[in-house]
């Protein structure tokens, strides 16, 4: 089962251009990225490993027209990580769709969930 | 690049119980069946392997409270397959929601593609 399998409800994509894609992984690091302050700690939340959370910081910074997250180095506590105003306003904005598309299909979703087998 | 991320625009799936989704993959499963008549033609049109495109039937098949699409045997031109009533309901309803997705968030979706660096 893949992970975003996991609980029931609805999945948005963004596909801003062809190859350039935004969705669930991308906007949980972003969150993660706001709430721990660590690409690694964002990453090991959704059980990912550091690598594949690094990779898609990467992707996310090379494919808006600005970093969204930008690591901070240094301190007694090592290198950090924080969103950058570009990428608090891609995380608001795909949040903000995204309970927007709950709103529009929830009543559907609801619906089509009666006609599952379990 | 993924196949599902070649044009611009909003991917929908819903998780309708942990392990049990329903996405833009096999909803065109289900639109190639009803308008071709072939489970091996609608996986075709997708670029799909004939393998592939029948483990996704019988998916449906089996997470579902009744089969989607039904094989029909015989005849000179060999077996066909068609939507069931449940199959067809299934599919207007993940349109219709898609549909309503693309309305409720067409406006974000266009200021977010001004973010991206091409």
């Amino acid at each position: 089962m893949k992970k975003t399998n996991k609980s029931s409800g609805v999945r948005l994509r963004l596909v801003l251009a062809p190859g350039i894609a935004f969705g669930p992984g991308k906007a949980e690091i972003l969150k993660g990225v706001k709430e721990t302050g660590s690409i690694t700690s964002a990453g090991r939340r959704l059980g990912m490993s550091y690598k594949r959370a690094w990779l898609l910081v990467n992707i996310m910074n090379h494919d808006f027209n600005g970093p969204l997250v930008k690591a901070s180095k240094g301190g007694q506590s090592g290198g950090g990580a924080i969103l950058t105003p570009l990428g608090e306003r891609v995380l608001d904005c795909y949040l903000k769709m995204l309970a927007k598309t709950e709103k529009a299909v929830g009543r559907d979703l609801k619906q089509l969930k009666k006609s599952i087998s379990i």
